[in-house]
């Protein structure tokens, strides 16, 4: 099989370089293209990104040239890295030139016609494709949005209770990693030794891609799960792993913990039984020491795609409460995103790009 | 006036350190005998303790002889960092030998006849002294206890909401010091890169105590306050100093953000009004900004007395949310012990001891 | 005795924030100006800052409207926390309008005329103000500037050995403090888990700037000492202090290891002979543990202005070796300079501003 | 080819669990006996040992008993990460039995009969084992010593040095990870914001260790190298990865910096000519940028296996400065272990055992 070539838009970043590192030796995908913004625009990689993973940078990408971010890039695919402000024009402009698009920022997400997809959660969403071509006027160029690196590992935990029990109330309160902020995010003398309650304009997207995942899809239109949901969302020093506790509580009376453990330990989503690729065995790991997940033991789990759950207990306030960990940069970003693409390919969505 | 001499049990502990800190140069005690474990006994303080504050060991600690936990040492009242498991029977001695002991451990916390007292918010509870020596048959010896170092802050953000719309629910999330763990607590590979989230016992405590202190006393019984809370208990990467994030709902129907500010800041708790030196000027400092508290810049706010609150808002579950921080040797231990110590003594409770 | 006013340039970097908190309240100068960039100007300290010491902001700075950089502020003095690119050309401005600038930038650390001191070590340095005047045309305007934070604890150290022994070479290595690099400096996924064997352009300014101190001033005259000196240069993880691991060898022979300590101890610099405001009592504490200095236990020794010695042993190469820690923001820049001025004050070399 | 059964002693350590990792898959050695202290035998590796890893603990591993450390093992090598105060008689104790023992510990590194070997480095002195069989009266059993993880990639940075120019002295300076103190071995308290400039024992081993390995050996007799070495050791926050910088003077005359690189690139050591399995293909990383190599972004250069080197340049005071970094518990302890049995089996040294 020849393989589909993608590239990625703001190459350099913390999620771009999680991006370029997935590729490397991706089995369906062949990166040939990266491209960032003009002041790394004409440089090879090499030297235009300040590499900050502690794996070293792919020898292949080293050497490719970046490129300006707009369509004329050699591939089929994108996937996007971009700042929020950015992304917005660019992405459409690129699907408008035929490229599909796998995004990560905020841009597109809340947009009626993109699917905002968690491969495990709501695979079905991306049946929203073709209606958004027809209403943009785009042939086989498309955006599919991956939600914000809370919400998706929140939904994963909720979407086998939801179907089993559903979902009536949330609190859920994270202790985020670093690397979500980008590598310039958060200077180094307010991380140490210090917690920082406040991520600016997290919370708020926490509600809304939750409920949008965990929603229903027909006839071209999507119809939000129906649940109140409470965010805190705060920073503290560890470099990658977002740690979330949450107190939920079901529609359904009197569900029992083993019933709990039992709908997620059933739960058999669609990229495990698809075999794809970068589809952890197991997406829900659950731990049942009392101190586990830990942020830096765990994150690491299924190849930083699973979401580890732990601590199961009931909730004095609402009915349940647990704890999971997630890599904020796989899983909750650029892993999420090429988990996408394979779904996609894998049920015949990209057979325009062959 | 004379000072009053006070000693310290546990005096080489993480609390036991911060007792002997914050005792040097008091304007109404004098600490005069550091009691310690067998391996410490008979040493010279400065050599038997492994001082890891970074203001260094005060001179005149230094030079005490450290001395056997037992009744026996040359003072009135003694303040207890004992481990738990030590605590139980020998505050009991020193109670019965005639000394007044105020402790930080959890020995006696929930015993029906030993306040639990947080001075600002519920100074009353004290009353059961007389009735706690009738029925135990000391004569001058006291046992009070002050609450952990999670359940104290909550409670004094509590206390005023508490008072003026009834508290019917509320679940808190901690991101804990390490120095709540002790020196030798958590290894530092536990640590950095890492969120624990698990404290071993702590979540129980923290409904009891809070509920113990909200909770009313008259004729010689504590009747607990009666609203449903839930702990998530996680341990972080900082030094000193806890941070919760708090959902509250109230009795009251309709309350507005103003009402909540406006109880918290029209808030005037007996050590303030005595004036008593360990008490903070303003017990509840209140940040606008949206990024504060936080806990390395605020956990030394009021001499590490005072609780920081920041970022009241709705909360789409229950009320309200807010988060607070407070310094967890300080406020949270031995801090509110010494605190408490004073207010007795401002309102003629060790006079017996003259 | 009135008050010098003094304004702070820089105010609201690392080391400027360090400025204003240790003017808050000084016996001798009273902060009356506070400037910074274009940014800042206009707007009140409290918010034109991002202050980041665990202190908070002195209550009367947070009230002052930050100024342009240019000569017109209300002072006598001016302390320069300038980047170096800026401080250049506008420190010479403040002189030449009769300001006394005392500078923490390497501006002008290499001018021939401007004297390069460290109150303990070099205070006969001063001596060419009255030529730098002269030279420059200034009337009473001045340029002192004080030494980067690591040749300046360097500088204390050796001082008493060169006076003794005479030094012949010597290797230093830092582990230094992120704060030194300004809060953007460091990002915190560069910080944690990390060491970065490289400070840009430092390790270039430990040998020259060392020299230039512990050398000698005669007729209008520096003659810079005569030794070798090689510098490693690392940053760690830690928030404030620097530490250097220091091989030396002597002009002399058969130096004991009681006559190196003997010479630290027998030290008596001017600052306290004249018993200045600003220095610690004991400029040099030795620590006879093992395992001391450590960053964050020892820095605040002496409010900060003391430099900790510790382990000092025979080394193998050169003569002897030891160990040496001081707080890089005020020891090494702002209470330096503060301490220079005061020096200066008690020595009449400020009477024209009187 | 038949695998060699191997076992670990002191298998729940900080070292051993790095053992029992990359003994995990190895084409060459089976583990099959799993040894610690008597608090975890009889108990299954995965409740005796709280594994600290990242990556999780390989499955077979978790399912094995652990056993007391005495011989009896179904296993002809026994790799030991055993506290040195145990392992002296221990080790003596399995050799005599007829094991190949194969040493991390300090117990037999200094004996006159042992090889203290790296394998780029001094693979000759392995033919010391016949004279130490024939003299402990051993038929096959042995013990190799690999040597303290300072002075083993010190060892390899200065072999292709010593034998180009010949080294005449050296200072180095250490900036070491908390997992070389073990798991318990640095509080949480000690090791954040900090800096701790000793460790007890390390500085006096650096020496005899590198200048045994960096001798000779002949006629059954080591000859220890003869260059002057002094060393600084430090503990930084960092988890996994020791920073050494390093002044080195030569006996050979005008030495420029290129011969001194041109000395490292064309070092072609024995076990990459080899091949063997654990030998990195590059032993010696050289990267140009100032600011490599960094701690979290270099220590797994080479599996863990290689020494990243960088910032070479003039010594003011000896001939040349530059920093090396290496994995600690990997190339610097368990991975440089392995490595010996790898190489002694190529040469055909393990024929007793097959």
């Amino acid at each position: 099989m020849q393989k589909i070539k993608v590239g990625v838009l703001g190459a350099t970043g913390s999620v771009g370089q999680r991006f370029v590192q997935l590729l490397a030796g991706h089995p369906w995908f062949e990166c040939t293209a990266l491209a960032a913004s003009a002041r790394s625009a004409g440089r090879p990689y090499r030297e235009a990104c300040n590499w900050f993973l502690s794996a070293g940078m792919p020898d292949r990408a080293a050497n490719m040239v970046v490129q300006p971010i707009e369509p004329g890039l050699d591939c089929q695919l994108v996937f996007s890295a971009l700042p929020a402000e950015v992304a917005q024009s660019v992405e459409e402009d690129f699907a408008a030139a035929g490229y599909g698009v796998l995004t990560n920022t905020k841009s597109h997400r809340y947009d009626s016609d993109v699917p905002l997809v968690t491969a495990e959660v709501n695979p079905d969403h991306l049946a929203m494709i073709p209606f958004q071509q027809g209403q943009r006027g785009w042939d086989r160029g498309f955006i599919v949005a991956n939600s914000n690196c809370v919400a998706m590992p929140l939904a994963m935990t909720l979407a086998p209770l939801q179907r089993a029990f559903g979902i009536k109330a949330l609190i859920v309160q994270t202790m985020q990693a670093l690397s979500g902020a980008g590598y310039h995010g958060v200077p180094s003398l307010a991380a140490l030794d210090n917690v920082i309650p406040f991520i600016k304009g997290e919370e708020e997207k926490i509600g809304p891609e939750t409920k949008k995942m965990l929603g229903s899809f027909s006839d071209g239109k999507f119809d939000d799960a129906n649940f109140k949901l409470s965010a805190h969302c705060n920073r503290v020093a560890a470099l990658d792993g977002h740690m979330e506790t949450v107190s939920v509580s079901f529609e359904a009376p009197s569900i029992s913990p083993e019933a709990v453990l039992e709908a997620w330990h059933s739960w058999g989503p669609l990229p495990q039984k698809l075999n794809l690729p970068s589809a952890p065995k197991c997406p829900l790991v659950i731990r049942p020491e009392p101190n586990r997940p830990q942020t830096r033991l765990d994150r690491d789990n299924g190849n930083g795609m699973a979401v580890t759950i732990g601590r199961l207990r009931p909730c004095e306030v609402l009915d349940f409460k647990y704890v999971h960990l997630s890599h904020n940069t796989i899983r909750g970003a650029a892993g999420a995103s090429i988990l996408n693409a394979e779904l996609m390919l894998a049920q015949g969505m990209l057979d325009q790009f062959r």
